[in-house]
């Protein structure tokens, strides 16, 4: 597959990204080489990644937990605690190898060790791949509030190797899938309708479409001042329901892509008040969603908790939630103030 | 006093500074306005400041404890948690009002905080008006390890007013002196010789020609790829030994400068014996140096710590310490590499 040109940075495809990091590697003649994995990638991950690195640099490996309660500044102290008892210096490198916690927080990580070192990003769950691999975003969780502590900063490279998604389970392909879906509904409604006709679909080819839009999108407002904020479509609410989930001790988490399907058709349905995004389509992405992912019943007394999550989303100016709502697939609208009713509304539609 | 054009941010002088700061805000038009402060600055710098502060926007007070033991990221931790509770958002800004711990610390918490929000630096002490305030560093320290967390970014703006200095004790103000011998030293010796005459001092003209100085090094080499290292001259050895006072239960801390002070008077040393640095000039800052600040009497026993800090020390490539050595006054050598024999033997000089 052709390399995609991203802002600073390539994002290589398989066999060749190997050869293009070893040489990377070669020409800027890192002192150290420090891989980020996790208890998963280390076991499934890691093994296959090794013997395609053809370097004599040193090679440190770094564990930390997986999950997202552990994307959190703790875990950054700890990394760079780390990295400094094992000599790193402004001459390392650090190599990412995981989903998106790994990147998110690799990428800030090293972009603030002695004030930056060069990262390469390799993800290795579909949500990373189709969502964390292009963007420069890099950040850690504070408290509940997702990805409320990072920065903007690219990584020298990003590899994207399909075969790492034979280590991951089928929850988390379908957490990968709801992105997919995201980029179908607001960018190219012809991927929405493959996805929802479920034939022909190659894995890969969705991944280097998905790429391919961020990529467009990203490329076009890095600093998410307009039309990136479309990125932001099923997030808005979606994180807050992810971040309820999440600190809630009595309820199963919901993974990314769950939280976040809930939040496109919840959102779907405000466009659809709002906006008159046609009724017809906030039914096939319901319908979508809901033949993906298990059916989540939001409970009435937890709408108030949600809302106050909602509240202290990172993108809110002078304590407004402001949403992105769809005019139609493909058509959006930016900035869109959403009543409190409306919000509690779109969640008992989503529930019926 | 003229504005100084920095790389991408003015720096003001007095009365002007507040106009412009004020000018700012209404053009930006913030959410709000967050001063970060401490317990000393909130008592005598805040009643200063505020009233030259024309603004409508909503304003909040974050005090942080003083001291170079409070620069860390747990303190970070606590200011982004702030923030947040406050209500700020991307529109939001942050003042920092304080020395180098607020400047460099509120620059980091601005940079990082939801991917980054703008920020203003008014540095209150010597040493902040002439070493934090221009330069783009931002940091805090991990462990005993000085500013091995942080970025390049840059504020708003600067604002100086040296009536603050007013504030703060003569051992601060010494303190601060350490980095204005550095500039003589390295890149101006008449200013050097000014400070050893001790003659027609006016303290805002020191101050003036000192930031004049590091902004025209820090704009040929932002990132300090070569020309700027010279701004390490003493710091190598310097932040050791600052380090090791830190991390010493039983040793009352050094000031920045006075730590700074003992390292140019060690690496000028150091100078003399592998670059012919003359042995009359190495007494003349050691002169300097004594007539200035307290002697301090560095034990031979704490030799072998203060070496392992060193290494430590987040410019070193590949474990090497790397120094930035004198030629002569305003002739240096940057990347030079120096045997344990001769540090040793250069703090045995100082002590001498």
């Amino acid at each position: 597959m052709k390399t995609i040109q991203a802002a600073t940075y390539p994002v290589h495809f398989h066999a060749k990204s190997y050869l293009e990091l070893s040489n990377l590697i070669a020409k800027k003649n890192y002192s150290t080489i420090f891989i980020l994995v996790d208890e998963n990638t280390i076991e499934h991950c890691y093994p296959k990644f090794i013997p395609n690195l053809s370097t004599n640099k040193r090679i440190e490996v770094i564990e930390i937990e997986s999950g997202e309660i552990n994307k959190n500044i703790e875990t950054c102290i700890g990394v760079w605690n780390a990295i400094t008892e094992l000599g790193g210096d402004r001459k390392s490198i650090l190599i990412t190898l995981g989903g998106g916690v790994i990147t998110d927080l690799g990428g800030f990580v090293a972009s603030c060790f002695k004030r930056g070192i060069d990262f390469v990003n390799i993800p290795t769950t579909l949500l990373s791949m189709v969502d964390a691999s292009v963007g420069g975003k890099t950040g850690v969780d504070l408290g509940v509030l997702k990805n409320q502590i990072g920065l903007f900063a690219n990584p020298e490279m990003v590899l994207v190797d399909t075969t790492y998604l034979e280590t991951v389970e089928e929850r988390e392909i379908k957490s990968g899938t709801a992105e997919i879906i995201k980029y179908g509904i607001t960018y190219d409604v012809k991927l929405f309708n493959e996805i929802r006709s479920n034939k022909n679909l190659k894995i890969s080819d969705l991944i280097y479409r998905s790429i391919e839009i961020k990529n467009e999108v990203v490329l076009q407002d890095p600093k998410e001042k307009g039309l990136r904020k479309i990125l932001n479509f099923g997030h808005t609410l979606g994180h807050a329901i992810e971040s309820f989930y999440l600190e809630s001790e009595d309820k199963e988490n919901l993974t990314h892509g769950e939280a976040i399907a809930i939040g496109m058709v919840c959102e779907c349905y405000m466009s659809s008040k709002l906006l008159d995004f046609p009724a017809k389509k906030v039914a096939e992405v319901k319908e979508v969603v809901v033949s993906i992912y298990t059916k989540t019943n939001l409970l009435k007394e937890d709408f108030t908790a949600i809302m106050d999550l909602l509240k202290h989303d990172k993108k809110n100016v002078n304590g407004q939630v402001n949403f992105v709502l769809l005019k139609d697939f493909e058509d959006f609208k930016l900035d869109c103030k959403v009543s409190d009713e409306l919000i509690i509304e779109s969640m008992a539609f989503y529930n019926s």
